[in-house]
């Protein structure tokens, strides 16, 4: 049978289309205005989002504001113990790519004119890594800049939500021939393709990264991968209700 | 008709499928094992290959080799000029995403075992910039890759060449409502959704990446610019056997 | 009553001699040889303890080991955001310091020698901070390095423990004219005096940093402050002893 | 006799309460608004102090003025050559933590809000060391800030000196069972217990180290340093005294 | 005969006094306001102008303008590739020393005063290098900065041209124990003096640089030298008047 | 009479061909192999060499050695007090350009073979500037490097001395349209045209640097100014010979 057969594919026991267990939970941080530590079943994620009175020099007098992302992780989050990120003086390209990624994510449910002329950076530092953190980032980042726009309506900075709509993500990949959803760090060595879906809460892309790590894949493969991540962005979204309920 | 009107979409007056002319003029560099001048109409890298005899410090005595890839852009390559990466005194994130993209595009049609313990670097300079300037690179920096390599089989430092495929890359985006071909910058600058996509000489997917620029897209879009892109490939993969022909 | 009079200098209510509550969770990463989430009141520091194979440059062939340690702040572990240390580039003099001070406080209850040629690397992560993170890093960074020496022995690679003693720290100061133990970070930015003590649980004295933030303070009222620090580091020692047994 | 033992205890026979030879030469640069070339024994630094007409920007506004300190080896300052801070791209956690001490140490002396919006910068740049640079560059960087403070008096940029009191420094440390002041670099190497002491004219306490290199220190230990830096200190005041008398 | 003997001297068969073919190429750049792809033999460097409407800090409000010159290379332009300085983190001082020659001596012909508070930078990027980059860029330079004014005076942006005169430059050396010109980079590899002269159409000297490589050089030598650059340059001032009609 | 006239040109009432007084003062060190701190007037420079066992890595096995410089000056070296190398985190391009200098011209005049596989560090750290500091480090730097070899012969490290001749240098100028020797800071400030000439105990030439500050220069008013230097530098020579005998 299909089930048993799946059962064994992943180290996790998961079945292909299995999440990993999602907790997101809110008002973490004593300081921030949003904050949310999400998890993906070992991957946990602290995202604060914090108000910034002032919007980049290269927006200042254009009557819109920002949502930028920065994305960090302390050194013993993996397995390997990294160099910190302060000491080598510079961020890498992996945490660039990530953070540039968060951010357009979350500005695409963000109405920038609404806002004003004020900036929300959303930190996201992972506390434990086990495989998709960019993806728990995303999930968990859209809860924190979201109560950190209800702290901003309570206090009258803002009259109406400048928030359109939810925004998740996943990652979906094909292992041991397989396409499955959420892969953690076992799968995500081992996977031959490996893409990750950015999706609104009314089912629009905002963003498709999709990577052979193998051999190429084909259009049906890559079809697959998008009915998992389609799905699984749609349970996460509920999620993010539940958990602003 | 469909195509008056499409005519009058692109301020290049290209039909939504045309790519840009393109042309691939090696042996450009007196001094690299394998070079390539590649234009996508205004959009010009000079592409060199060069030989390293080591491998980076973690592949050691892995017995295998690597294939990297920089990416720069002359101060002047644009319409404002940039400050110089070397005075910020580092590479901007999008250098670094660009840089890594060419770098998995390329590996991916390498046999890194039959290359043995050594380490080819592509280095990709924009001279010009108008748009696609990653497609461009990596188009010609396979081009570039390849000579390297004849150079290595024609002194005897290869017996067999580790060239497994062509690959090559366009963008295809939503532009007015309409899915084009190859944008160019104004185009890019006002495209409702962006992607580039890597593929193979035999249609395989390397490498897909989709954002949103406006409002997020539907998965029907998504395939169309799918369909244009495989078409692109295909012809920059005849392209490329001309030039080396 | 000078107890009446007394709860009502410290913003926390408070008295004096009182410490906040203390909490030491044991285990809270999956990757580390050792881990300690330690909470002064709201003040929390993740302590990870890194095993590493090899010893810093200057110690190679030395025979003996090295313990280390690495300081930071999630960014909005304050109320103000602060700056990311990986985006400017280097760590701050005032980060420096506390990660020097940290690796030295350590260093003085491990036998080196009986280490053998490795490093253990302590890396202390403020998630949330209301004064006294170095006290606290340091507290907890003892039972995170206790528990991957623990590993260590556990797995054979050592014998012998070369954990020495125990070692704690607190801070104590002057506060509205009232010397006070333990100063959360109101008290800190008011305080005429700000000191923190390291000590062993035999209580020898491993490091003294006071600080006049005001008007210079006298020796009596040092003495004060050290008297205060030495009840509360042994009070302490018998939390750690609690969190390990 | 205790005498003739004592003097056989320090490699340079000084008695344990001696400092070395201290030496205060002042005016010794053409340019700075207040200099002085300070002198412990081999240890030569050389202070100058700079009038800036603008504050830091968190203090624009303030009312209030800023004195600050940077210090620096030249690279053949020590017995081993030192890689020069400007090629290594960054100050040292040391160079860091010493000049923010002497910044505290120079501020507890002065009226920064009868020092006007106006920043003085002393500069501490170690000729020749051989131990106790820190101590030396407090005490000769206080008579440099007080030259400094004179011209701008001379000037009429200020009525009245906002200098409240002197401020010097000493170090005092636990030689071969020993109490000891003013330690050189060879006695520095192979102290147990080293300590820094920064006290005003009138004799209140500024900053306090404490250090164990060693093996911790007892609180009756410390007191006798704090015994015999009291007393060298108010020598050091002595001759800053006469030295701008 | 001497000219038979003389051909034999260089490895390029040049004679002692020949410069190697020159091409200057204007209006390569699509985006920049003066562009010039400037060849000395097989030494290629892209010049370009770019009018920037600030002035540096230190100049505001001077009520003159500035030009300035940026200078890279390709890491593939020499032999052996180079490291990329926007990864090395800084620019060499090689690349500093010759970017601060190529401003100084297209400074030089431009009278600062009647440009007006603008600046213009000249980017000179080598795409290959064969020796005299320097020289070859300075000639260039000029020629792209004569368009940007050009292109400036034909937007009424200025109504006369700052321009004074041209400025070009060219190496001579000897080799061999022969006094050459413009040396290629073999010959610059053994050369026992190098030197570089920068002069005005006019014949005025605008910089002289001569470097004994081996042994000192006599007086009576580096006249030789002055006097074949001189005849040098003047053939190069030719060149471009005739390129720019 | 021109006596007359001459000695108003020049703001320190020196005749046109008149260095300032020279010191030059040996063993100021007590750590450096060999140290000399030169005076030329009021700039004072302090040279020490130090003696690295090992070569840089491009010239391991080479069998020669190396004689390298770096340059420094204090922050308030200058009228105006400078930013710190070490903060700014980087040398600036004088800085570079000069410290090569000084490197070149040392090696000009030592055998490195005969100095066998060893580096000599000359660093030249400006105490107080006045003009002509790169001038004075070379003269200067010469008989620190001398020191430090003869340090070696007295060690049997060296048997014969690899030094082959001496170095110096000095500056000349056009001044009110005057040549001039050794210009100080007032008159390089307002000089028409500045050059650095550096010339062996035996006339030789070393290296030349000439720039025109303002109008271009003639060929005859280069020959003035190298007259003036070669005479100055004969002097420097015998002062260099009276100090070391």
């Amino acid at each position: 049978m299909e089930t048993a057969t799946d059962t064994q594919i992943r180290p996790s026991k998961r079945m292909p289309a299995d999440m990993r267990p999602v907790r997101l939970e809110r008002g973490v941080s004593k300081h921030a205005e949003g904050s949310c530590l999400v998890r993906f079943g070992d991957t946990h994620v602290l995202c604060t989002a914090s108000l910034d009175s002032g919007v980049p020099p290269w927006l200042r007098g254009a009557g819109k504001g920002w949502v930028t992302a920065e994305y960090g992780m302390l050194p013993r989050a993996t397995n390997e113990r990294m160099r910190r990120e302060s000491t080598a003086g510079k961020q890498s390209g992996r945490t660039q790519e990530i953070q540039r990624l968060i951010g357009r994510s979350l500005r695409a449910v963000v109405d920038l004119k609404a806002l004003g002329e004020r900036q929300i950076v959303v930190d996201c530092d992972v506390i434990q890594a086990d495989g998709g953190t960019r993806t728990a980032a995303i999930t968990g980042g859209w809860v924190a800049l979201r109560d950190c726009i209800e702290w901003m309506m309570a206090r009258q900075i803002l009259q109406t939500s400048p928030l359109i709509d939810h925004v998740a993500a996943i990652s979906a990949g094909i292992y041991r021939e397989t396409p499955v959803l959420d892969l953690d760090y076992v799968e995500d060595s081992a996977a031959e393709t490996d893409s990750n879906f950015v999706m609104t809460g009314s089912g629009g892309i905002v963003e498709i990264q999709g990577t052979a790590e193998g051999a190429p894949f084909s259009e049906a493969e890559f079809g697959q991968l998008m009915g998992l991540a389609r799905d699984g962005i749609a349970r996460l979204v509920e999620l993010q209700k539940l958990a602003i309920s």
